[in-house]
């Protein structure tokens, strides 16, 4: 089994100081920078907030992958707030991007999903509550790859769930050895890291 | 150089007959199944069309993959109603769903983006003027592909744009040779196949 951790994820209800009004087009109480963004101009950290679609567009990526369709992944993300979904593999996202916000306000809300189950954790209880012993922290700064089939020997993947920068994480609280790892010299999207690790673990 | 062609996708314009009012949430002219699921009822193969989010999504895995970074492919999206969109590889589509409906509807009205641009053009034709030799057709009930590097055989690779069935081409109007292959045992949505072809080609 292998786990992957979306961390520090850009999705996460919209922050009580902000008090947006909803629109017709866009009735969920989720951060959306695309629709938030002049109310975002003043909120801390912005630009690693407000992504959601990362998450949906990389979860998707997971999820119909073939290492996942052999149950061979735990699939975690981690949010900017220090939550946790578990997502059942065999969760059916909605493919429409609104419905999946639906989806996910509801769980970040009502917690009532019985596929995908929300906590507060931070990313360093989460790995250490789940045993995490060899992680591989991808990041472009990292030491690069050569070989894909070299992501095999890690259990856990860490991959950034925001447009830019990197994964905040205090290693000292972390029990397992964090590797930092580049798969390619430029920076990737969150989806293309996912799809590169999950695939490499089935096809090489 | 390496082709990949999304074919038959599920991408148009509203069609004529359907006569599709539209939605204060919904603005646009592209047939979408999640918001014309009553409308389509009707029409003709329409478990093959309006599935623009296919698209959308299979596109971003392209465009961000190692390969593509790289300048080494030619990306076309072949369409149901037998347009060809030719995809400059340095485009940067909207990750917002409605913002590429957007994109898409006037790409597909006018033609006047400069980055992606539209002909009239059936499946055969296209590959025979990008004079494609050795095409690898991806479906579920093709041969399996044991090792992914043997991708990097073919100079062009044929993914079904829609969420079930075959691709339909007339293979005697084809001068390349077209062979069918399969990457899993199940079937995978196009974004998952686009990737794993896109990543083989770039890491193995």
């Amino acid at each position: 089994m292998y786990n992957i951790v979306l961390s520090n994820s850009a999705l996460e209800l919209i922050p009580k100081e902000m008090k947006k009004k909803k629109s017709k087009i866009y009735k969920y109480d989720i951060l959306d920078s695309n629709y938030h963004y002049r109310e975002m101009r003043n909120l801390k950290d912005r630009e690693r907030r407000g992504r959601p679609d990362i998450i949906h567009i990389t979860l998707l990526t997971i999820l119909d992958s073939p290492i996942n369709h052999e149950g061979l992944l735990n699939i975690y993300v981690h949010t900017y707030d220090n939550k946790v979904l578990k997502i059942n593999p065999e969760t059916r996202l909605p493919r429409n991007y609104f419905r999946f916000l639906g989806v996910m306000e509801k769980v970040l809300k009502y917690n009532d999903n019985p596929l995908i189950k929300m906590e507060e954790k931070r990313l360093e209880d989460l790995l250490n509550e789940i045993n995490a012993k060899r992680i591989a922290l991808l990041t472009k700064n990292g030491e690069l790859v050569k070989k894909t089939e070299m992501l095999k020997k890690y259990d856990t993947f860490l991959i950034g769930g925001f447009p830019k920068g990197e994964i905040i994480i205090n290693e000292e609280e972390v029990d397992g050895k964090i590797e930092k790892i580049s798969i390619y010299k430029k920076g990737l999207m969150a989806w293309t890291v996912a799809g590169i690790v999950c695939y490499s673990l089935f096809f090489s």
